[in-house]
């Protein structure tokens, strides 16, 4: 079969490999119908993670079906058409027995990270009963590949870690792909406002579409700033969610709290931050952090077959198949240019 | 009437002043009988708090009688024996109805901060209803005077913003009178240890005392993040509670949490620290800081004179009538030599 696979840093190909094989009675393996690119994942390429082996198959998002089954496995059947989560968990350990799926202790994100993952024509998947999850008719394949990752990951790390409540003034900093999806799963608890900050007019654009009450350029983060407090009343949000993941959005995130106010850092960070702890200490906030557990996934595929999240599938910019993952990757690390947001690839 | 006055930076001494008046309806007077000396005091006194007035009287603690009412004021009559909460509140304000008098538009920490405080013969108390207590008949005076802050601190910020749970491994870094409150409450919730961290192994005897399961002295800080994580199954603690307020220890409390952990910082900082969200994006941590609400009081209140907190009179080292309160301060400034944890000075 064919995988797309991290060679080393700065270099990825399509590489021949032998199918995946069930390797654990609690594995499957899928055929994959439907994938695309996560931004942790040009993490891997640039070489930030040394943690991940050459030769590794990239992808930890994706539907597919399934075409071979470990003995115990009992939640699915060969030919299921699955949703394929990011977190692998085998629901028994301390952490899994704390809803902290993220940290499983066999499990946590490992695929397309420690193990092959599903950029590639088949993936193993372990611990399937708890990682996989079936599709329900009237949702679309590629609309589900939203439930991978961003989703879950946009509400349980924004929305739920930043407590969000009716009436509350959220900021929102960075419009990529996960920041929409915190702005989409922020509706569910009827804030009062959605501020959706970024460097990009086009994203701003969608975000508004999207449900965002008011976006603001932060070209001039000084002004930025100042246009915050004046949608606040002047005692800054009462939620802001850090969706970049760099000391510059942090920072920004730390200066327009409101006393009481929460900072959801949802970002990817390699380096450390300054915390202003000699101005935050009196200010009663409350900072998370987190990989998603995707405990949320069940709830959020009802929510969304259901037809309660309106335009989820604005979330797809482009299309290619899997012979066209190469340029696939360079349209999403593209993105500034191309107006890349998910990427999805068709087997 | 006499009051210990912030003349200057550095400097403090006993003025002879008027006597407070009521301003508003809702103010009362009240005639001290106990007071102490808080950390925060010898902050103001350093010239860390450029927003402290000069001739300001210092202290925001004690338990006093009523001796003058103003007529909108309900709960109370002249001569009641009240308990001075170090928050002065509105109870109506936006913050207010959110449970945050710390913040209150009209209130906060004022007393000995921005107006004159308790560390005279008398005090002027606004927004009384919201603000002084009723002491049980069968709480002594002066262990009342440990519910003006430091129960509630140690409660508000540290146990229920640390979210303790019982059977969780908790490490308190600090071991002064805020980090016993601390190790008192959090007790409340049956957590299955208390590692308490200092560096004077006096206080960490009386630790042990007040129900620390294990003491470290963190003399050597390496070392002491080692015991910390062989206390606590190599995966680290569930709640870091800083109560110290500088750098180091902060870094103490990242670097011992296990994931899903939480690091409640009940310190003062005069300084911004580094917070290696590199490491922490992804261990699902929440961090919190806060200025105590005393919204805990009446209940604190209850659990003390009901007699559930033993040892909570531990926490007083000193005794001092008020016509030694400088040489209390000296007694309190230098706690390394003197061992002092709470002074209480008497009228």
């Amino acid at each position: 079969m064919k995988a797309l696979t991290f060679l080393e840093p700065q270099k990825i190909d399509v590489v021949e490999k032998a199918r995946p094989e069930i390797k654990e009675s609690t594995d499957v393996i899928v055929k994959m119908l439907k994938t695309t690119i996560c931004g942790t994942d040009l993490h891997i390429i640039s070489g930030d993670t040394p943690e991940v082996p050459k030769n590794l198959t990239l992808g930890h998002e994706g539907v597919g079906e399934i075409s071979e089954i470990g003995e115990g496995v009992t939640n699915f059947n060969v030919g299921d058409k699955v949703l394929i989560s990011c977190i692998t968990s085998c629901g028994r350990c301390e952490f899994c027995k704390k809803g902290l799926y993220a940290h499983c202790k066999d499990g946590g994100w490992i695929l397309g990270h420690l193990i092959d993952g599903t950029q590639a024509e088949y993936v193993r998947i372990p611990h399937a009963d708890n990682s996989l999850y079936l599709i329900p008719e009237n949702l679309e394949d590629e609309v589900a590949v939203m439930l991978s990752d961003i989703l879950p990951t946009g509400f349980e790390i924004g929305v739920l870690n930043g407590q969000v409540k009716p009436g509350d003034t959220l900021a929102i900093i960075g419009a990529g792909p996960v920041g929409m999806a915190t702005l989409l799963t922020a509706q569910f608890y009827s804030p009062a406002k959605i501020i959706m900050v970024d460097l990009d007019d086009h994203r701003l654009e969608l975000a508004k579409k999207l449900g965002a009450t008011d976006v603001i350029n932060s070209t001039d983060s000084e002004r930025a700033i100042q246009q915050i407090f004046e949608l606040s009343n002047g005692i800054g949000v009462d939620v802001a969610m850090e969706v970049v993941g760099i000391p510059s959005t942090f920072d920004l995130c730390q200066r327009i709290l409101a006393p009481g106010g929460h900072i959801a850092n949802v970002g990817v960070h390699g380096k450390s931050v300054e915390l202003h702890l000699e101005e935050l200490w009196i200010k009663n906030i409350t900072l998370t952090t987190g990989l998603v557990s995707t405990s949320s996934t069940p709830m959020l595929l009802k929510t969304v077959s259901a037809g309660r999240m309106a335009h989820v599938d604005e979330l797809i910019s482009h299309h290619y198949t899997f012979d066209e993952i190469l340029k696939a990757h360079d349209t999403f690390k593209n993105a500034s240019v191309t107006k890349a947001l998910k990427v999805i690839i068709h087997f």
